[in-house]
């Protein structure tokens, strides 16, 4: 199964390097953004044919390694 | 309108990064995990009302800043 984790910075934390994405994009013209924020994106491949037991893994991955809970926020989507 | 954009390395280009995680998660006891890739993820609100404007728009920034177009590959959704 394939796994798609969104880690992104929780609402009310800074983001700079989204701001200066901001920035940049205006620069080039692009003057109706607003709110740029980065995140990460991991795929990955999952072995098993439970959906339920792989989201409850890829949620221990989240909280174990990949995210940092005390500044971001995380979601799990699988597709078989 | 809420952009979402994904940006991730094209299939036939290495990413060390991923294959760290990948030996993260092995070494944590995710023993099942395979062909992890870490991409990004771009969120911004981009005023207007036409969706496919919004959508040109964000490609269009994705291949003037955001992608590097010879490694890596881009999608955008629009939500309204």
């Amino acid at each position: 199964m394939l796994a798609k984790i969104h880690i992104t910075l929780k609402k009310d934390v800074l983001d700079p390097q989204g701001s200066v994405i901001a920035n940049s994009l205006k620069s080039l013209g692009f003057d109706n953004v607003r709110d740029v924020r980065q995140g990460k994106f991991i795929e990955l491949e999952i072995e098993g044919k439970d959906r339920d037991t792989a989201t409850k893994q890829c949620n221990e991955m989240c909280e174990k390694l990949l995210a940092n809970l005390v500044i971001e926020d995380y979601s799990v989507e699988i597709e078989s």
